[in-house]
């Protein structure tokens, strides 16, 4: 799923990224280029282990180097959300913490909040290998931890950022869950003309002797009329309609 | 966020996911990797650039190796989707094409609608450069297009297929969206021994002259109970709350 359209601004207010202590730089790339998909811009590097700046992190940005011209580094966590009312912090593991554990989507809500609050959100990722340790857990309200496999759980760090970025957007998106593509060219057919294709179709299926018994005839109509409905034909559709038709009574031989 | 429990089976009837015409065969692995977090076991390749099976791609799956081992191979999508009864086609850019567009949220409902069913639901991803073309989109029902950032959208294949997948166990999962974590000594506090700390809390406060003037002070009272209410306080918090009370009154200079 890739496109680029670079005439709107990303999504304001959406929380902080920190990642603490990253170790490879291609990782923060990556991180960089997952929140720009969701929005999200503002991103805060504590501690890396390669330092900062790092090229190697432009190679895997794939056009997200604006994230990572903009962000900032800071020496320790506490500094790095010292602005931020609300922190989350993400963790795959249980920690023996008496904390609240939210779901991605769950978090994505309680960010909206804050953001409706006049606070600012911020959310935490640990290291590749071990994740955050519990003293940055603590400097955060509460756990995010997005539900997977009991059985298989590897989400890279890119990924981890992914499902939060994802449900933050989706939360401020009004996007309807399904919508008809309607293409260039298609406008819905008037009902007028498909009544006008239905009463065609059923007069050559009489023809052809199809529609019987006529005790089931009205039900069969029926049927093939609701069939065509969900369709949700276009005028052009109705037009090749009758056209299949036109070629499917023609005379063999023509 | 990254940890493994192999106890329990992953989850049963999900979407078969099929790579169409994929390039890099690390790009194999990585699919099977997120894919299993998600509890999706079933791929389906159809004419892979490099081949399968493929060692580049074991190299990536990072334990999913099992997902690949059970993968099969196609050389048309047609023959790769022939038992399905419902397909979906990802893509990243519009087509000229009359269909339904879907959020992945709203795919996983309609897969799990197939499950109950008793269909069998697949979902088609086109090859890392330039996706799906036309034609398979259209042996699909619906598109599926994740809701990105208007200015910036550039997921990878591996996280077309995580946000798919990672919709697919959201929708099946039942776990709150916010709960709890009590870690592993904590019990709630009965009510008898929170009403004793605040008891005597408030006895320590009074005899600091804090609670004044009278007249304001079962407003305060009423604030402070509820403020350490909203903790959800477990009895060796409360202990440990006692202890700091004991200390803080302690003088200066023990």
């Amino acid at each position: 799923m890739a496109g680029t359209d670079s005439s709107r601004d990303p999504v304001l207010g959406g929380p902080v990224v920190i990642l603490v202590k990253p170790q490879l730089a291609e990782n923060i790339g990556a991180v960089a280029r997952a929140m720009l998909n969701f929005g999200l811009t503002e991103l805060r590097i504590v501690a890396p282990r390669d330092g900062w700046p790092n090229d190697n992190a432009y190679a895997m940005a794939s056009r997200a180097d604006p994230v990572l011209d903009a962000a900032r580094l800071f020496d320790t966590t506490a500094a790095a959300i010292a602005d931020l009312t609300r922190v989350h912090a993400t963790t795959a593991r249980r920690r023996d913490m008496v904390k609240p554990v939210l779901t991605p989507r769950a978090a994505a809500a309680d960010m909206a909040a804050t953001l409706a609050a006049g606070g600012r959100a911020g959310v935490l990722f640990g290291g590749e290998r071990a994740g955050l340790d519990n003293d940055d857990v603590a400097l955060a309200a509460t756990i995010v931890e997005a539900p997977t496999n009991p059985a298989f759980s590897s989400l890279n760090l890119a990924q981890a950022v992914l499902l939060v970025a994802y449900e933050w957007f989706q939360a401020g998106d009004d996007r309807p869950p399904v919508m008809l593509d309607a293409g260039r060219t298609a406008d819905a057919v008037a009902a007028g003309d498909l009544l006008r294709f239905f009463a065609r179709l059923e007069g050559e299926l009489d023809a052809g002797g199809f529609l019987k018994p006529p005790e089931k005839r009205p039900t069969m109509v029926r049927n093939i009329r609701n069939m065509f409905q969900r369709a949700g034909l276009t005028d052009q559709e109705v037009r090749t309609l009758h056209g299949i038709v036109s070629a499917l009574i023609r005379p063999r031989g023509d």
